[in-house]
């Protein structure tokens, strides 16, 4: 099937599921409404979307969605859709068009969310993938083993520049990996990108001087493709090592554009993900989702965490972070570190490690590192802490019993 | 409240209203879950979103989104909150991060669906807005009054570049004022935009020698930056008069850089909005939405139309289109075309422009032109009658009665 790309749906219908399939299929490809001068047999046969699976699966028995057509009840099914390549050729925007277009309108289509994507080899030699991924990024960091131990800037605004700074200080004096701003700071006139990148940058390179290694800071230069292009280019000649934007804000052309630019790690920020992902007879699973970033070539991408303050339920967070660090093609793995954040602290640190099997991800933590009661370097002590006894294998109140801080932050976020 | 920007919402709660939506406006602003070093209350004050409306109204009773906190009964609410545009700057990329960002995850919302955005003039002076509007492509078209009337290269895909062209001759030769891609073609190996684009100008070209105007055809050129950008060069050389990009394909950074760089009307299709206006509790309203990318800068945006193919309601259509005529702002009006399709025929030309009060718009036809029984010509003839009438104040049937055209669509159609 190398020449079709294909997209897995749940699909919920009130009518004939396998007549609503073909609708839906003929809608995206070479179908009208009505027979048209010009359309013959064999045209129609060479563009037209298939129905590759259609297989009952169980309904939630919840509401159609609004304008659905139909009296009957609303049954729910797995459905494969496949396309000739040949109708958009390897073109992430025009893929979006056709998986993600006009279908989800369809009156007969009483609920359809996105599962997976299954691309063929043409789409990965088009698009550059990401630069760093897991071994890149620890390679910018000197972090070889374990989990890079991170935060975020907070509060998300209301900080100047020199305020920034001073919290980097204290975040880097206590041994933290990565930083990355908030999602709501890119350049505002409180916080000028500029000012705000060259203040931290002064403080990372003290410290890199004292450590041997870089504390790596994702600065968020989301906005226009030429302010994000220009923002990339004073962080790479100034020696930052990893640039932040975020993925709905920006776009599929935008963030492509960018990377097509970049020289650093792409740190891709998830918000707004909620209204894709949250409904759950509408928009995209995080894995499908995640493959358009994959291709075109971010390194980081958020998955929330387990036990978050976030709606998410711990099995999608693992799914989605099992679902970066699995490959898309042998040859062409394009994996991603998957970025644990919202309410992380020591308590959840081994039951992550359990759920994925690998340390290749960023931990980050807000109020889980600086709210310790003895500091930051206790707080990023303590998280470390905490990943080793999971990756040793150790309980995490066996491991506090001679870590005073360690114990310390499981009284403080229990 | 120049110097503030805000967004509308209808939130869903199982708990307290009033404390969801303070922790909606905490998470996008100055918030966090824990105190942290650094904060103080001069700088929360000058950066915190404020809640400035809640206002219970009625709800639908359907469920509650997945993973919402609480067992309460759900309750809605109107809810507006506002930020300070120090906060991000007028930039809509960090606009969608603030307005659209993370509060739609938060467990203690139920559902969240943007109403409405307003936006300080700020935002309207850092964005160049449409630049041709309804006045510059009546100017290109030669169409002074009335609807222009339109319709769509189908089948969607399939066509080659001469199949293409012979379709839109035989469109130009039945006197259709605008044509356009369908959004799943825009480069595709069997009909690459290149010689599509050179075929149907030749066609378009020679028509225009015989009529005097130019039949409008948006061309698509969906895909990267440096792609569209290149397309749009070339559209522009040789004397085409529009562009067509798939919004939520592109998105909004690499619409804007589009549009910054083009010096035609952008035809802007929705395809993909059923994931964002369909689900009655998540997503933006279309109004809202289109907020966006009339700040941004295209011309023509899609809103369906009365009786459609789709799901939407004929209320929501009227309403779509209602907004896209309104001011945005005195001095920045941002008025764009609508643009009516999915199964428009005359038999809706009456209705849409009572609705609506005006012919400002586009109004697209695939099958309600091409299947007229007796031909294109005589297709458009009819569309073009059914609005005379419809402006006149005619009943259609009355006017059928002079005109065998128009009368043998309304058979054929009905």
């Amino acid at each position: 099937m190398s020449d079709r790309f294909s997209a897995d749906y749940i699909l919920r219908t009130r009518g004939d599921a396998a007549r609503t399939a073909e609708i839906a299929a003929g809608e995206q490809s070479s179908g009208t409404f009505v027979a048209i001068p010009g359309e013959d047999a064999a045209l129609k046969e060479r563009s037209a979307a298939r129905v590759e699976l259609l297989e009952q699966v169980e309904d939630p028995g919840t509401p159609a969605q609004t304008g659905s057509a139909g009296d009957g009840p609303v049954t729910s099914w797995r459905m494969r859709i496949s396309w000739p390549l040949e109708n958009i050729g390897p073109s992430l925007p025009n893929l979006v068009a056709t998986v993600a277009g006009n279908l989800a309108e369809l009156k007969q289509v009483a609920g359809l969310k996105i599962t997976a994507l299954d691309l063929p080899e043409a789409f990965l030699k088009a698009y550059p993938g990401p630069g760093f991924g897991t071994a890149g990024t620890r390679r910018l960091t000197g972090v070889a083993d374990g989990p890079l131990i991170g935060t975020i800037v907070k509060p998300s605004v209301g900080l100047t520049p020199e305020g920034t700074a001073t919290l980097v200080d204290a975040l880097c004096a206590g041994g933290i990996d990565f930083i990355k701003d908030d999602e709501l700071q890119a350049d505002g006139p409180f916080c000028p990108f500029e000012d705000r990148f060259a203040r931290v940058m002064d403080v990372i390179d003290r410290h890199a001087d004292r450590l041997g290694r870089k504390v790596m800071y994702a600065v968020n230069i989301t906005g226009e493709v030429d302010e994000m292009k220009r923002r990339h280019d004073i962080v790479a000649a100034r020696g930052g090592t990893c640039v932040m934007a975020s993925l709905n804000s920006v776009g599929l052309a935008g963030l492509t554009a960018l990377r097509r630019h970049c020289s650093l790690p792409i740190h891709a920020h998830r918000n707004g993900w909620g209204m894709l992902g949250r409904p759950s007879d509408s928009g995209w699973s995080y894995p499908a989702w995640a493959t358009l970033w994959r291709v075109a070539g971010v390194d980081h991408m958020h998955v929330n965490g387990i036990a978050n303050k976030f709606w998410e339920p711990d099995e999608s967070s693992v799914a989605s972070a099992r679902a970066c660090l699995t490959p898309l093609h042998p040859d062409h793995p394009r994996t991603v570190m998957p970025v644990f954040s919202s309410g992380q602290t020591v308590l959840q640190a081994d039951a992550t490690y359990r759920a994925i099997g690998s340390t290749d991800l960023i931990f980050c933590a807000g109020g889980g590192v600086v709210a310790h009661p003895d500091g930051v370097a206790a707080g990023v002590h303590a998280l470390r802490a905490a990943w080793e006894a999971a990756v040793a294998g150790i309980p995490l109140e066996q491991a506090a019993r001679e870590d005073p801080r360690l114990a310390a932050a499981i009284r403080a976020f229990s």
